[in-house]
């Protein structure tokens, strides 16, 4: 599993705070804290206005770059504040995220293919989500066919198949169950990777709810996922998941970081 | 979910004192909780040699029903106690268990027919339980052939696919979701239940990981389980995944099992 911290983003309203009062200090932990849980990637969002966008993100990749080494998924619809992050970025950054959207497609395609990034692709357009698994395919083939014209390999594309909350759709979870399965089966080569938190939104024990969709969305082919590594809970149920579906021999991972004390009751 | 309570089982040792000293207070104790957390069924098991094991497994029988009206799993290989037991019990019992050795066939699954019970159908034989998906799908197919034969309907048949520990075999996890795949696609109208906690034999923090395989478990079809429903832990993830699953419509049962207070974080 590869795991892209979500916590720098600016949707929250902290991490909002400290990037329009250019807080480094508060950025450069949360970067920390994710690098030695395990992150494998940072998402940085400055999540501000569009026309501060470009210098807040130039801020937070320097910032965060300057404490931790970890590759970073710069997180912005904005084609202007990606293009000046990625001349700042050390290493090979990931892009969240193109659509079915064809302006999106056009700008920021080029800027994936130029830098070669990685890049999360949305099951959706400008339209909207698709509800039915078979019209999220339809977007997606038409990313694929867009990402594989411009020359972008199918393993460097990273397809969030968009998951919606079981709260006021019984088969939210299903749906994306399916989709996971879906782009396994028919883009073998691509990574599918989500946040997870939506699953649970506007339902109580959503940290219960979250670690246990985390365990069916692996068995159906999620390799990554967009999530809080520093959450115990969460990093349990991955190390768990892993174990059962005989991804950790000999369970060494698992008994290492239980005795290592950094999941189990404390 | 069909719940098979687990806990009246005299291979524990406080449970083998309660038959052996006739402490029927401890038994209906037992007995009251689990049908309380809503177990479908109450497993019996005496657990003592078998010269004495007829009167003990009637003994339970009977203290089990003064107490509580769930039906009962006869748990023996002792076609003798079974046939003693099954003379005092009320309603549709279940019989734990049938497997694909012969004598074992011959002598109880008459009592199947006769008594109309459900029964428990263990994926292994005379020379043990079968490493590969393929050989216990050959010794479940001897023993459909047997039940079909006898005239038991398969949807009187639970077969339990035998769960074994990661901790020794690193794909053992897979083995039994496999297994578990492969009944319900080959006996659509069987039931599939087990035991779960095998899986976790030898290693630490084994509740978080029979949680997490049970829910793996009932996506690749289990149905039914053999366990402690009065563990918080599992019935929340028994909760959770009915409703990840697309089982829990607008999510109420969830929900309102949250709302008492038999869920979530106390």
């Amino acid at each position: 599993m590869q795991i892209i911290g979500e916590k720098i983003n600016g949707t929250r309203k902290q991490v909002n705070e400290a990037v329009v009062d250019r807080d480094g200090d508060f950025i450069r932990r949360l970067a920390r804290e994710q690098a030695a849980a395990g992150a494998d990637l940072l998402d940085v969002n400055a999540g501000t206005t569009p026309d501060r966008e470009p210098d807040d993100l130039v801020w937070l990749v320097k910032c965060v770059q300057e404490e931790v080494q970890v590759p970073l998924c710069l997180d912005s619809a904005n084609p202007v504040a990606l293009a000046d992050a990625l001349k700042h970025v050390v290493g090979e950054p990931m892009i969240n995220s193109i659509n079915g959207d064809r302006d999106r497609l056009e700008t920021i395609l080029p800027l994936v293919v130029n830098h070669k990034c990685m890049v999360i692709a949305l099951a959706m357009d400008e339209s909207g989500i698709p509800k039915s698994v078979d019209d999220r395919m339809n977007v997606m083939r038409r990313v694929f066919r867009a990402t594989r014209e411009a020359g972008v390999p199918d393993e460097k594309v990273y397809v969030d198949p968009l998951i919606m909350t079981v709260a006021t759709d019984t088969s939210a979870g299903l749906t994306a169950l399916e989709s996971i399965r879906a782009v396994r089966r028919e883009y073998p080569e691509a990574h599918i990777t989500s946040g997870l938190s939506n699953i649970s939104f506007g339902l109580p024990g959503r940290s219960l709810i979250n670690r246990t969709f985390l365990t069916l969305a692996m068995e159906a082919g999620l390799d990554s996922a967009i999530v809080d590594l520093t959450s115990r809970e969460l990093f349990e149920s991955l190390l768990i998941t892993e174990m059962l579906l005989g991804r950790d021999p000999f369970c060494r991972r698992y008994t290492k970081t239980f005795k290592a004390g950094r999941i189990g009751t404390r």
